[in-house]
């Protein structure tokens, strides 16, 4: 069972060691995580996509809130949220593919950011299906390069975490 | 001096942790990190981006590439390359605000993706000073909740990390 956490924490030095042990302890794989600065720069956000059994992230999610520096916890999995991730994806191109490579890029709504005489840079946001589908589509042109910022969510409507 | 790492691992419980263990021994505060996987399944990128003394960083990188789970890692923040980051924001929005608010996503070339009767959420990417720049604009409307990615970067043209 997938689960996505959002880990509220302060914004200090080890916080994230302290946080990734806990889950490297029960042996639990970190699918993706993302964490950044929020609207308060005194706290991140951290954004947690991991697998496992549900009891053991029960008890995981507990040990969480019982670290000094964690804000709150809240699994937002089966809540209605909004998700995306960002991808860039670096493809061989030259003249004669780079057409049908926007022509690509134009259906997934991506963006081309850079363009050199062998290469085009892509960025691309959606949900990860979108993500794999545009990755597919372009790797019969040989990526040479693709980072992907894992999965950020937010509850919909006027629902806060 | 900010630093960006792009640090290719093996697919594998435990990595992550290892590596922020690494940073927060020294005490270097990580300002954010992004972790997906790549083009190969078995192998994930970690962007991270630190401040602190070139000369500590150097050290962290020797011990990182000691890591048996890593791969690689670059220090991209003087090559040339392509920066972006994927910040989610839920503003409060209602009848009289919103066309104002769709002016400024309008100008910042962002996205709606959730409307509600009281708030819009808001998917915008770039560099810093963007993301920085749209959510001072939309914080005069009250910002309910925000989540941003952390950077993740490419270099420029035929070069690989």
């Amino acid at each position: 069972m997938k689960h996505t956490l959002a880990v509220l924490v302060e914004n200090k030095s080890g916080v994230l060691a302290r946080v990734a042990v806990l889950f490297s302890r029960r042996g639990y794989n970190i699918d993706s995580l993302a964490v950044g600065v929020t609207e308060d720069p005194t706290i991140s956000r951290m954004t947690i996509v991991v697998r496992g059994d549900d009891h053991v992230l029960e008890q995981v999610t507990k040990q969480l809130n019982k670290l000094i520096d964690v804000i709150k916890v809240t699994d937002i999995s089966s809540d209605e949220s909004v998700e995306r991730e960002l991808a860039l994806i670096k493809v061989t191109a030259d003249a004669n593919t780079r057409s049908e490579i926007i022509q690509i890029v134009d259906i997934f709504r991506a963006r081309i950011i850079d363009v050199a005489a062998k290469s085009m840079t892509i960025e691309v946001t959606g949900d990860e299906e979108k993500i794999v589908g545009i990755e597919q589509l372009l790797s019969s042109f040989g990526i040479k390069e693709m980072v992907r910022t894992g999965k950020v969510a937010l509850t919909r409507g006027i629902k806060s975490v």
